[in-house]
């Protein structure tokens, strides 16, 4: 297919964040691939993870193709970059009214309620009343539950990927190793673009176990038998380059944020216990787990989709843990048609 | 039981290292508890994971207590700190001649088997000809199936806990990940016993990530309902504490080169394949695994297992993961107690 262009939406409206802080106007880029048809009924919107762009075709291979999942002959798809990331979206590294200068580690804090908010204004810009689909994966999930249960009316079917409502002391925990190693880089704070570029590399570093799990780096970062040196190993070549190639793409304060956001999500905030918070969506869910993740395990999304009225689960089998949602595009896209199929 | 007191042997013939260097002399420091019987039997040697001392009734409690696997009114129980650490075992912060300053960053890689060799030295001058329960968990397993492979009279019993035969790709890569935020730490590589300690702070919160899971984590620090600032975790303050804790009672450079010992880890190297090796092996066997390890999980035991002549499986039931060698003591000592039962 042609490839996609990055659009821009502005709205010089200032942004109240949840925080208290308020943005003097809000930029968010996006893609979309396909047509928006006569009735506006063939929208489906994809949220991206932690780290990912609008381009969803670029960054999730064997989807935005015929007969796949985001088929864009069948369906309009739309990505937007989330707000605090940095491609194109307001952010740490977007210059801003009024000195026209970048606000780096002062950039606020946003949360994920802040993101999907953000991303609203940007359906209605689009003239998207209800969206076929909402799929989102890891963050792209937090992001996606949060629309479907303050908008139950978003969304006629969602899937949910290798995500989860809430954010357990688990990911705090896996959040704030990566906020010490970032913070034990004496450069993070000072306002230029790489600022603590070795803290993130590390950070990143430390991401990755958390995305893999053991399975996935036996599998693949095996050494050669009888290597000359037994202290130096081709998992730590792999380490220092998946660093090295995020820090070259990334920067430590859209980074700080992101994670950050994380942290705060919890779907239940003000909307009574979980099960009250999720009980409100309307759309037919699927939630589909990897068997190996260990980032949010299969037990939890046994959890969620029990409190999700009507939900229905799928299971990715993959060696490659929380990273399967991305690998395994076959898998899911069968679980997608599956599912749409009974879900028509 | 009375406390035991650190006793120091040392041995002034230079110690060579598997990677060239030469150490001028050799200090060990150990604990014993109980007294080694007539017929020098009763030997029970304890060898000690990551960031343990030699005084194990202080570190592995309910276990050097009279009933337990480690009953010093029947055994001569034996805990020596491992080569490279800072618990009086010659490593980065020892004064050493000629010029009695101590190496820091400058201190040589030292392996697993260089640490057993040094630990046979002990056991010589201690007049221990054959060890009755040999006993490692973690890192200390790497070195009791190192022991017993190279030296396979050396005990009459093993018993091998949440543990490995090899460093495989998932520890390396956890290492790097360490060493990453680490060497973010511009102060690494300088001369003082406090040199990268904000380095040292993250990497211990990453190393726990893989000691605890998911579980672990979600079992004990989950926050109270309501929470005022929702960035704010209570598995932030639980990773800041537990890193501040090993800064205060480690160093970096014995911690670098505790863990880079493991990445050597290969009991096969020069010795044909694994099953060749572990073939070798004399001593009867226990290898326990923890139900939750992310580490050492299951699966690598059973490998193992099969691999060690006649070796019997024991298996933890416990939400904690890898620590849970440490904290489910009850469930050890039985499983212990029963394979010392089977196999008198």
């Amino acid at each position: 297919m042609k490839k996609s262009e990055t659009k821009i939406f502005v709205s010089r409206e200032p942004f109240a964040l949840e925080c208290g802080a308020t943005l003097p106007e809000l930029r968010i880029a996006y893609h979309t691939y396909g047509e928006l048809n006569a009735d506006r009924s063939n929208a489906v919107w994809v949220m991206h993870a932690l780290t990912a762009n609008s381009d969803v075709a670029d960054w999730w291979p064997h989807t935005v193709e015929q007969g796949k999942f985001l088929d864009p002959d069948r369906w309009f798809v739309v990505c937007a970059n989330v707000l605090g990331s940095c491609y194109g979206t307001t952010g740490p590294l977007t210059p801003l009214p009024p000195c026209g200068r970048p606000l780096y580690a002062d950039f606020p804090q946003v949360t994920v309620r802040d993101m999907v908010r953000a991303h609203r204004l940007l359906a209605s810009h689009l003239g998207i009343r209800q969206i076929d689909t909402l799929i989102g994966s890891s963050l792209g999930g937090f992001q996606a539950l949060e629309w479907l249960v303050s908008q139950p009316e978003i969304a006629r079917r969602a899937v949910l990927c290798a995500t989860d409502y809430q954010c357990r002391p688990w990911l705090a925990a896996i959040n704030k190793a990566m906020y010490m190693a970032i913070e034990a880089d004496a450069t993070y704070g000072q306002p230029r673009p790489d600022a603590a570029r070795k803290g993130l590399e590390a950070a990143r570093a430390m991401a990755l176990l958390s995305y893999r799990s053991h399975s996935g780096y036996d599998a693949t970062q095996a050494d050669e038998p009888g290597r000359p040196d037994p202290f130096t190993r081709r998992a730590h070549s792999y380490q220092a380059y998946q660093g090295k190639k995020l820090a070259d793409r990334f920067d430590v304060y859209s980074y700080m944020r992101m994670c950050q956001s994380s942290d705060s999500h919890d779907v239940s905030h003000g909307r009574g216990s979980f099960a009250e918070a999720l009980g409100r969506i309307k759309a037919r869910c699927l939630v589909v787990s990897v068997s190996s993740d260990i980032l949010f395990p299969p037990s939890y999304h046994d959890e969620m989709a029990a409190m999700i009225p009507g939900a229905e689960k799928g299971m990715i089998q993959s060696e490659f843990a929380h990273d399967g949602f991305l690998i395994e595009h076959q898998q899911l896209d069968s679980l997608i048609s599956d599912f749409r199929r009974r879900n028509p």
